[in-house]
């Protein structure tokens, strides 16, 4: 199974208002269950470069099927992922990428997040994914 | 001045409504005066390659202010622009690509649409474009 | 649906078969629906530059659901797809680049082969995705 | 001398067998003399990120001639190698790249794996660089 563009389209709504919320401009992207993008928004005045960060936390999420934070902490010096990010074009192992699953529980994409702190990028990217969890469940 | 997201989305679900109507699935693409992604939508089960292809259109459209179709007519074989495609890491000179004014006829961004025929595209991009200058004009 | 391990080393055995066959070497490459690789294999002594042509040509038969050569008709200087292969980091319109379907139609991946003329590459990417669905139809 | 298609088969085979008696699934990809792919296989269900992770392993290993946790060592902060991943386009330097020698200690080419902890990716990679000098010694 595969997001959708309505589910995509949820996500980016709760992202941009979870980001009003903390008073921070996001740049929002979603990947589907095969690592290509479905939709992206970038609110006015949000860091440009933040656009690339998005789009790619989003892909690594899914490319590792984790939270990016989390490959972030095997890919310091001396652990495990030393440098994975020279893979995949180069990935982005901030915080801020997060796998969206289904309700039988398996990754159907994922959602990045980029513009402000790792907290607020992870938060905003949260609220995107659980907006869609929550649309599922009704 | 630069398109804005809230115009960005309002092109997107005019472009979608388009396709609908063409009978079409198409990918939608938005870029600012400073040729960076806005907002991006995949209908679902759109061609894959057209992702990168509407994107490439849209900017293709601001690089050079001209709709790409335009553009496509110097590249040919023989012409003033030939192989022009080769720059910016990619253009694309297919029809689908429009820059887009505000009422004082500047360029303030650009939409690319890809997923059916140059015909079909176009006039995708072409409704989305409208609807910003409708919007505006109210 | 996707294309899985088994399906596409069904294929590269019957790729190699028919390469032998027509006494030509081959590489021979097959995607997935969401254009990642499953498979590849490259026959002794076969072009090494023919490496990144099949991957290409598997993932243009998947990014816009049709034959490369299908293509490559449309991307021809005046044609409607002009300089299409300037998108997705570069496609190979060249034929010898299929889409894969299962049982009820739905594109499940797609082969590439390329080591020899374009009827050889082709001929060599039918027979893998053939065996394909010979297996499946058991 | 260099890695022919069925050694890359053998060691593909292997591989896989050594990945599912450590419950884990991987990518495998094998080179040859010359650092040009041989053979690719994606377990079902493998993180579709460590396609490219693979491939690069490989790559790394016989870029330099020594398994790419060795090279891992050089290249973190203050060491002699550091941050030699920013070339060939890109190294991975976590384990699970081996490179693979004939009877007489020529390499011939190298194997990567990847898909579970750089432990069980480099086992992967082990098992199938013995298949091939278990099926050279006979």
């Amino acid at each position: 199974m595969n997001l959708s563009l309505e589910q995509a389209e949820t996500a980016i709504k709760a992202a941009k208002e979870k980001a009003r919320q903390l008073s921070c401009l996001q740049n929002i992207a979603l990947v589907d269950a095969g690592v290509n993008l479905v939709a992206f928004a970038r609110m006015d005045d949000a860091w440009i470069g933040s656009i690339d960060v998005a789009l790619r936390k989003a892909k690594t999420a899914r490319y590792f099927n984790m939270e990016t934070g989390e490959l972030g902490k095997w890919s310091q010096p001396g652990g495990p992922g030393w440098q994975i990010e020279h893979s995949n074009g180069g990935l982005i192992t901030i915080p801020g990428g997060i796998p969206i699953k289904n309700k039988n529980g398996e990754i159907i994409g994922a959602i990045g997040a980029s513009g402000s702190t790792a907290e607020n990028d992870h938060a905003v990217a949260q609220a995107g994914a659980d907006a869609i969890n929550s649309a599922a469940s009704l």
